[in-house]
């Protein structure tokens, strides 16, 4: 048997990271920063995409590709844009290598250096504009919806998998539109839609709200945020939806004749969700013994591990077995048959309790006597053994169970770990003790938000969407304010 | 009316050139060689993708992904593979940009030099391999089957849309095996998919055959190849699978416990394919009108455009138009009606022709009248009236059809352009005049397929798989040959 994880309440972040491991979901490579995503993390990944790419698709919005490489000159176009991504790029200065001196390696070939550097995309507003300036010139071009699934690179000094990483692998929709009000509900939508998928399929609740000034992408006019809260009682910022105003139309040039006939500069959105997704689903369910999975993303929803003693027994037990994983598959079950010869049932149920099957079904001679099969939900541990009868149906239904207890537990856990206060010295009493979201007036000030960073380590997570308004004082400054906003200590 | 396209007689490279950018497949970035795929383009590389992402996991395979970024060093470990690959690399050296000393841009911060410069995958056999050697301990580890889906890198110094693009957008597999035998069988049976899905889909006759050394990859023992025929009778290389032998094991020390317990190298095979299908798609089919597309890949089957004068009449023509729609999304079909307001009857006909939408139903206050509906195909472009009662079927037929007389015609084609040849003065007349396929006897040297290359421009496409066995004397130095192989000018 395998050694135990590291336990939550003593090193969350050891046990996460060794949980991702041992899962088989990714690993670091020896390139620093940049993860290999394992086949079984991979699928969780083609899951998360097809759910995504179809309500996009249901949206009007159509895929397509840009460039990986971007010229450095382009990423200066807009003063916010540069600043925000300078500092984290990997830059592409030579197109040929040749044989070292001593012709026993490779060395870059000095002659081969590129007039203008370019850059790998840390983002791709600035090609998607400047193509745009071509694509677009009357409001007949308009909407244009175009989403893009594609690697990205931002250089990260402190890597962590899925969390952190400096490749990435997510999606970027980028939107040009006739007004600033159709851009502006453009934004919005994306911001909605992913939050159906995280609460949907993630099982995961989230505070949906609008990013500080401080907080912003760079070059966007508002970014609105889904936020969630994992078992530490840290935030994670989970998507992006940014209302990019005129600022890329500006700066690249992209204008259109209105239906007045009358030349203007068109509106914009950005939106996306990365790998990161992974990290945070992990980081919300699983506990001390491995992954725990919400089936409707679970690569293998039910697993069936035969027991047997004798040749005879195992002939007799995976039969059935075998007519049972049709039985499901006919129905659209995610089911696999662990028939394996080489490894003994105990293995295989801490195997796949480390990798968060949500159902294991184990089935031996005394079920075949009694007609029954034994579940055991990976979520609560409960165990129940159950007639051959109605098996399909009973799986269906503890499936979609698993999928709304998950979900329950997380908004249960996010409402014990939401606190109001009024002053500082409560804020940062529960900041330091108890983490969690917090919920405190500001006087809405960058000033005010970085000084209160730097005593705690908490920034403003949103200025929360659908929050009743609520007048009150800052509690760091004392100035008025007009609604409180959600502070934490944030992934 | 948009300006006719250059004749494929007269011009084939530019009417190729135009095709795809006026019917909206791709467009030249500013970023040399790389392209961006449009949303139409895209729709059919996404279809490409989902078909042959199923046979991969039909065959066990899965999908995983691994760094953009190769550290230099790992490219020279195996020696012809460094030898193949390093002309051609684009070189990340550093990791930041900084504001230039005018503070009016940005250049690459001399301090954020990288220790060991980092390559763009030009392909990834070897981060592969490093990985593999901590996978891999046992028998019971293996077959190892992965595949990716990602972009690659070949800087290429005379780019063309899909056919040969700085960026490649591909699948790359990577696959492990305990014995020689069991690699090979792999990687004929990757062959055989790629095969089947060009045939089937792509409706695209293939030869199938092994590279000549000095056509293989680099690196491997031994390169299958499917190889199409264009309409200008040059070949192009459709994909490729590679039996690597343990050339990429032994660079990469990957070795396992056999069943008799012993310690032997890995055996590997890699095998990929490109958005270059999509330009092989392009020039098979299309005519001097715009694309034609073979409806299994096409993003529009259907498209229906109504025809009316008066605002009554297209209230009515719509109201039918819809309700055909409906009928047809039900079976399946891909149907797209473009009611749109701002385009007439005649330019809608040219831009989908330009589209190469296999079936156009135009339906008009007279088809109302009589209960029927005007069909075109694009293949043959005959029309015809048929009726309305059983439209649905009828198009299911028509679908078919096309499919298979477009397959056909590639394939009289082919044959009409595939010559066999004894004497090496025919050889060059064929290769100068005629064009295609021409099948010669060669003495197995590569001295002497560098010279016919040079003389001729004609390389060894492959030698035939399933060809019958025939002796003869080589056609440029009378030596004796086994087998004839087959020679083409190519893409």
């Amino acid at each position: 048997m395998a050694q135990k994880l590291p336990k939550r309440t003593e090193d969350f972040a050891a046990w996460y990271n060794e949980l991702v491991k041992r899962a088989g979901l990714a690993e670091n490579s020896s390139v620093r920063g940049c993860m290999i995503i394992k086949p079984y993390g991979f699928a969780i990944w083609e899951k998360m995409q097809a759910i995504l790419d179809q309500a996009f698709k249901a949206t009007g919005h159509e895929n397509a590709y840009f460039p990986l490489l971007i010229p450095k000159s382009y990423l200066s176009r807009e003063a916010e844009h540069i600043e925000g991504f300078a500092k984290e790029c990997a830059v592409v200065t030579h197109y040929r290598l040749k044989k070292s001196s001593d012709r026993q390696g490779v060395v870059v070939d000095p002659e081969a250096q590129l007039e203008e550097e370019l850059i790998i995309r840390p983002t791709s507003e600035t090609i998607i504009w400047h193509t745009y300036k071509n694509w677009i010139k009357s409001y007949r071009d308009l909407p244009l919806l175009i989403n893009q699934w594609s690697n990205m690179m931002r250089w990260e000094m402190r890597p962590r998998l899925f969390l952190r990483t400096a490749e990435v692998l997510w999606q970027e929709g980028h939107t040009a539109h006739a007004t600033r009000e159709e851009a502006k509900q453009e934004a919005l939508q994306m911001l909605h839609i992913y939050d159906k998928f995280v609460r949907d399929y993630m099982a995961l609740p989230l505070l949906k709200g609008i990013k500080t000034e401080h907080e912003r992408f760079a070059g966007a006019e508002e970014t609105y945020t889904i936020e969630a809260l994992m078992q530490d009682g840290k935030a994670l910022q989970a998507g992006t939806s940014h209302f990019l105003g005129q600022k890329f139309a500006q700066a690249f040039g992209v204008t259109f004749t209105n239906q007045a006939g009358q030349l203007d500069h068109v509106w914009g959105t950005s939106w996306g969700v990365t790998t990161r997704l992974i990290g945070a689903l992990v980081m919300t369910h699983s506990d001390d013994e491995g992954l725990v999975l919400p089936p409707r993303l679970a690569p293998i929803q039910v697993v069936i591990i035969p027991v047997y003693k004798s040749e005879a027994e195992r002939r007799l037990v995976v039969q059935q077995a075998t007519t049972l994983r049709a039985a499901l598959l006919a129905q659209g079950v995610a089911v696999k048959l662990d028939d394996r010869d080489t490894h003994k049932p105990g293995w295989k149920f801490a195997e796949y309790e480390l990798k968060g099957v949500p159902l294991r079904m184990a089935i031996g001679p005394i079920d075949l006597a009694n007609h029954t099969v034994e579940l055991a939900r990976r979520d609560t541990r409960a165990k129940m053994t159950i007639s051959m009868d109605n098996v399909v149906g009973t799986i269906q239904k503890l499936l979609r169970d698993i999928q709304d207890y998950l979900y329950q537990r997380a908004v249960d856990f996010r409402e014990t770990h939401t606190t109001s206060v009024n002053t500082y010295e409560a804020f940062k009493t529960v900041i330091a003790q108890k983490g969690g979201f917090v919920l405190a007036h500001w006087d809405g000030t960058t000033e005010t938000e970085k000084k209160i960073q730097a005593a705690t380590k908490a920034t403003i997570r949103c200025i929360p969407l659908d929050a009743s308004p609520e007048t009150g004082n800052c509690m760091y400054t004392g100035k008025p304010s007009r609604q409180r906003v959600v502070f934490a200590q944030a992934y």
